[in-house]
This record gives C-alpha cells, structure tokens and sequence, in this order.
C-alpha cells in the first residue's frame, strides 16, 4: 500500500492549476478572460483558480502588461473592481537547477520560475568513475556556472537530478544499484545545496523535457522513446511524468517483437531492444558508428536501407501496441538512432498505421525529439518547478512549527528546508 | 489543446485527499493518527488535508467510534483541544446512482457517500431497441427501486452511467455513434434526474469498479481486460481511470500478435480481438456457447485445452506489452471468457512472465474479475462519488451566484444543479 501511495503523490493537485502556470509560462502575461478562453473553464472556476494561485505567492496581478508586478505584498491586496489586470508568474518565486549525470557527460541547466533557462554548460566524466565523484563533479559544474553567471542561489527551489537506470520514486525498488544510486545522489545534493532534491531517471527525464519544449510542446499526452545503447523510455500522461506502480513504466525496448526470438538480459524474450539498440544494430549492418551508419544511408546503400527500415518498422509496431494502451497525442523518438531520420520513421509510422486501432492513430504523431543531449536536464528543472507548483498546493499550516519543511510532496525524498 | 485540457481534468485535485476518503470508505471510523500511520503522511500534511475535507463538509468528526457525528453544525466546531477524536466521512453528503446500459441487460445501482450499495436491480433489454428507449427504460428502473427501497433522491450527488463504444470525456470524438449516444444519455438523465451526469464506456467503468472493489481492490495501477463478443479494457493510473488524450487508451484487444494476422474491423491486423473474441474462438472450437466450451475443457477434450491454452498466451503477450508500458500492480481479466479460469490465465501467467521486464512482472498479478455483471453500474457509482470529491474540492465563490452549478469538473458534461 505504502508503494501504491507513492505514485498517488505524482497525480496530487494537478491539472487546472498547472493548466493555467503553464499558459503563464508560454504566454507571459494573460488576463482572466485570455486564460479562461485558453482553458476552456468557466469564469467561476477559473477565477476560483487565480484567488488560489495569487493566495500562495504563484502569481501576481499587474495593470500593465509591460511591468509586472514584482511586489508580494502588493499582489496580495488585489484591486477587486478593475477588470483589466494582467497576471503573471511571481518572477520573485525562484530558481530551479536540473542536472544530468549520463554515462559520458554531466549536463546543468538552471532556470527561473517562467522556465527561462539563463545559464547552462556540460562536460565530459569519465564512465568509469564511481557514482560519489561524478555526483561531487556535477556540484563543481553547478558552482563554475552559478559563478560564472553572478547567479545567487537564494532563491532555489529545488534541484531535479537525472541519473542512469531505473529510480523509483524514492529509491523505493530493492535489491537495485539505481535505488542506492537515487540514494546517494540524493545525500551528496542535499549536502551541498539544501532545498529539494528530485531524483529520476534521465531518459524519463528527457521525456518531461520533450513534452514541455521540445516533440510534445503543447500536448499533454506523450510517449518518449530512447534509441541508444540501450532502448529507453518515458510517458507523460495528463501533463506529468507517470513511472508506473514501481517505477519501471515506459520498458518499450522490452516488449517483445518476435515470440520465438532471442532471450534478453531482462529475462525476457525478442525484445525491441534486441534488434534495434544502437550495439545490434551497428554490428548487424557492419558499421562501427551512427555517422557511419548514416553515412553508408545516404549513399543508397540496400542492405543498409533494409536494416534501417527493419528497425523502424520494429519500432513501428511497439508503438502501435504502447499506443492502443495510452492513446497519446504524440510519440517522440529520440536517442543517436533517431539521426536516422525518415528512413527509420517513416517505415515505423507505417507500422503505426498498420497495427494501431483506428481510433488510436487517427491523431498520433510519431516525431522526432528536439532537445537532443540537455534534454535531461531540461527535464530536472521542469521537475522541480513542477513540484513547486505541488509545494504551494497545500500550505502547510502551523501545527508543527518545526516540521514545516516536511510537507507531503518531499516526504519521500525527505529533506526540505525550502 | 482543448482535448488535451480535457484529459488533465480527470487528474484533478486527486490523491492525498481522495486516499484519505478511501481509507475513511474502506475502514470505517479512523483517528488522525490512525490516517497518518496508514497514509505514510507527515503529521503536518496530514492534519492540513483533515483540515479542507471537514472544511468542505466531505468529512466530519466524532468522540466515539460507533456514534459518528451526523450533524454538519457540529463538525463545523470541531474540540481541537481533545485528541481522541475519529473521522468519518459525511454521511449527509449525498447518494450517488450507477446505470450500466449494455447489450442485453440494464443495471441500476445506489450507493451513499460510505460506499455502501443500498440498492441494486437489473431487468433484461431489448438488444435491437433504439437507445431513447433503453434509456428510458433505464430510468424506469431507478424509479422503481427508489419507490421499492423508499429512497429519497433529495441528497444525489450524481448519476453515472455506462454505454456501448467509446466515449471521450464530453462526446470529443467526432463521426462515432458513440458520441452522439453520450449525448443523448446525458440529454435524457439530465431531463429526469437533474444533477451531475457522466457517462463513460461500460468497460472502462467495469475497470474501476474491479480497481475499487473486485479484483484490484488495495491497488491503485489497474489494468482490466474483457474478453467477451469483443475484447475492450480500461486502465486505473493512481487510483483514477485514465481515458487518453482522444478517449481510446485501452485497446488491448487491438494490439497485434500476429504480424502477419488477418485484417481487422478496427484497420489493424493480427489483433488480440481476431482470435481470441469469442465468436472466432467458439467457432474455432466448434461449440455454440462459452459454457459447452468449458463442459468440454472440464471432460478433458485435447483440442479444445490447446484452443484455450493458446487463447492464454496470446492474451499473456498483449498483457506483457500492456505491463511494460504503465507497470501497474494487477492485471483482472474479466467476461464471459474469464470462466475459463485458470487453464486460459495459467498460460497467461507463463506468457507474462515469458515477455515482460524483469522489474515489471516481479510485483504483477494476474488475476480474474470479481464482480460479475453488476461491475459497470458500480462503476457509475465510483465516478460519481470520485467526482464529488473533486467537486467539492474548488468551494465555487461568489463572483457568479447563477452559475455556482458550473463547476469545472463538470465543465464537460455541462448540466449541474447539484
């Protein structure tokens, strides 16, 4: 039950609210009347909403477009009888980090509250390395480029990490190096930067960031597919990352495609992954790199086109079955493969047509991502503000003075003196 | 991006408060630590939710656990200096009736605000019937076990009611008689009953009401499969039905296990639907109904164990792909076909564990149906009390006296004098 209620936490108090932060975050300042019209709710409800955003600090009022209001205390008292105020995000509400720690690069972006990136870098690390040093070597990257850009972290509210392998929120999968990796990472980042610490999966991640600005903008339904080394994925359902009961939702590189085809290391059999993660693939068309593969692509050599097709045709078909389960607005395909462009989509759109209910595929797109390799990291920052949105949501009141940082949506990953 | 505004209505505002509720419906009277130690809440979180649901009157307190506390007023006032004080949900807060109109048969079913069904019918129907008149039948029937079980409507909250073919949120899909009968179910029961109408597909609304009290009941990531004259299915994401972006998530029984299958009504081909349907599968077993086809599994007829042998794996490969997409906690296969028990689920089972991820089978159970026929009209109970929680939680303010009715969850199915 404990397991059950922890992916309850994900779906708390979201929708309208989001709903209209989010129109706040694209469009900059709206009036009531531009965001009912956007939301499609009724006046009642969405003033109900506004009085609850502009009551904890999420948004304030201004009577011009040009200037908005920076003043807490001003947005508090609003002008009640003047109908033409513009909201905005409450600038003054803080700054999000996101970092990605992947297998050859550590990624760092930070952001503010209207989701403008204002600083970002990479670097390499060493694969190898133990996870405690690359997590101290992504503090380092953080430290250059808030220096660097005179950025002042007083007003962080939180850091989303993304790491390699499956995390389930909180580390709650046993027996698993990802558990203690989300563990560790958590300590070391807490450690070091003291607010909320969000820890997910990157490919996850990615698929956050894809569906906020990059395939899936503007939708709120969206699959994500890693073509890589390995076959990863993510789902956005209803505007938020959905990890399933236990954290391992989005496994498209494990459905099967051959039912008599080859075991796999996930214990099961013809696996996705097994003919289209980039290892197979490579040695399979005798190539030893992407740009290779491509290469050999674009000059019309057959067998390559065949290998190509026979991929995204694969792809095509796991799709379809991951779409007749969800019915997404949108699949996004990213990962070194995706290079492939066309000659892999275009077959696995194919499939998508073929092996999808009518009323399924009738509006699905199949893209390709956009955010290539900051996507992660993109999708650490979108987390957090994310779950400040849900951090405001339920105003802690004054019962337990001391435990005021403790609110519900950091209980799992429990620290938080925001 | 007004579908895509539809479906993140339905994660509204739902979680912390709605497993309280649950909790408070499954167990009966409960303390506040008895909540927090259940929920895994902090004291903080937990206390500031109590807080809003007694505020708008969802919940109500009692010194005693066998007098629970009927009168409003009284909850209003609460004796915050007294600890022992248990939690019960508000009696007074309102009935909710569920109608599921199926093929052959109509069932009605009344619940109140616990959960408790106070009375339930079902008469068989016209197959052939025009829907005005099944409707109407429909409503006959609820008048007739009101004046039976002197029942008084003065306190419904809603009705929901569950019809044939998809439907999304509002009749969003254009060109499908399935939309147009939702809106003439909503038009009809509206104009009798004149409070919150929903109306969903019958399987979808059978999915939750096997997630609430049958089959999945304790869980709250629920896929539910039907294998009767079609295949449909519905999935339970965080304790809430999940629909889609376009009202088609679901489609099990239309993803492909045959590439190379036959063609499919649905566009597809190889569908789950194309073999193990029960028209093709009773054909293919040369019996005329699913009870001859079990009377010969039971006397040990060969051919037919390997009919249904083979009907299990194939059903054990889409629950497989179905699994590694949401990795949900159970799986209940339901319908006329789920009598076959265990020699269609054994197979199953071995399937699932044959091609799904290691981390998604571990903690997945496969598992039959429970409720039977009555399970859709439970259903329309469940998204009637699961909407009023929702209702309940934007207390509608004043700007709009004339349209305090028009709160945003009902913003789709727009009626509501509640």
């Amino acid at each position: 039950m404990a397991d059950a209620n922890r992916s309850a936490l994900r779906l708390l108090r979201e929708g309208h609210e989001d709903r209209v932060l989010g129109l706040l975050r694209t469009h900059g300042a709206l009036s009531r009347s531009d965001l009912a019209q956007a939301t499609g709710l009724s006046r009642t409800a969405l003033w109900s909403i506004v009085s609850r955003l502009i009551s904890i600090g999420a948004v304030v009022e201004s009577d011009k477009i040009d200037e908005p209001q920076h003043d807490d205390t001003a947005a508090q008292k609003r002008g009640k009888g003047r109908p033409p105020t513009y909201l905005t995000l409450n600038p003054a509400s803080g700054l999000a980090i996101g970092i990605d720690i992947g297998h050859r690069r550590i990624h760092a972006s930070i952001a503010n509250a209207a989701h403008d990136i204002i600083a970002a870098t990479s670097e390499a690390c060493t694969q190898s390395a133990p996870w405690r040093d690359r997590v101290h070597q992504a503090l380092a990257l953080v430290d250059t480029l808030t220096a660097s850009h005179h950025i002042s972290l007083d007003a962080l509210e939180g850091v989303g990490v993304g790491v390699i392998g499956p995390v389930a929120e909180s580390g709650t999968v046993p027996q698993s190096r990802a558990g203690d990796r989300a563990e560790l990472v958590h300590t070391l980042v807490t450690e070091h930067l003291n607010v909320p610490i969000f820890v997910d999966n990157n490919t996850r991640l990615g698929a956050l960031a894809e569906a906020i600005w990059g395939g899936g903008r503007g939708t709120e339904n969206v699959l994500y597919l890693r073509l890589s080394y390995g076959v990863g994925g993510g789902l956005v359902l209803g505007g938020h990352l959905f990890s399933g009961a236990f954290g391992a939702a989005g496994e498209f590189g494990h459905i099967s495609v051959e039912p008599d085809g080859p075991a796999c290391g996930c214990g099961g059999r013809g696996c996705l992954e097994r003919y289209i993660a980039l290892p197979e693939l490579l040695k399979n068309a005798g190539v030893a790199t992407v740009d290779g593969l491509i290469e050999r692509l674009e000059s019309g050599d057959d067998r390559i086109a065949r290998i190509v097709r026979d991929a995204g045709t694969r792809l095509g078909r796991v799709i379809a079955a991951a779409a007749n389960v969800v019915n997404p607005e949108v699949v996004v395909v990213g990962g070194e493969l995706a290079a492939a462009g066309e000659a892999l989509l275009g077959p696995a759109r194919d499939a998508v047509e073929t092996y999808s209910h009518g009323q399924v595929r009738r509006r699905l797109s199949v893209v390709s991502a956009e955010l290539g390799d900051e996507g992660p990291a993109l999708g650490g920052v979108a987390l957090v503000l994310k779950r400040s949105t849900l951090l405001a949501g339920y105003p802690i009141t004054a019962h337990e003075p001391e435990a005021v940082s403790a609110s519900p949506q950091v209980a799992d990953s429990d620290t938080g003196t925001a």
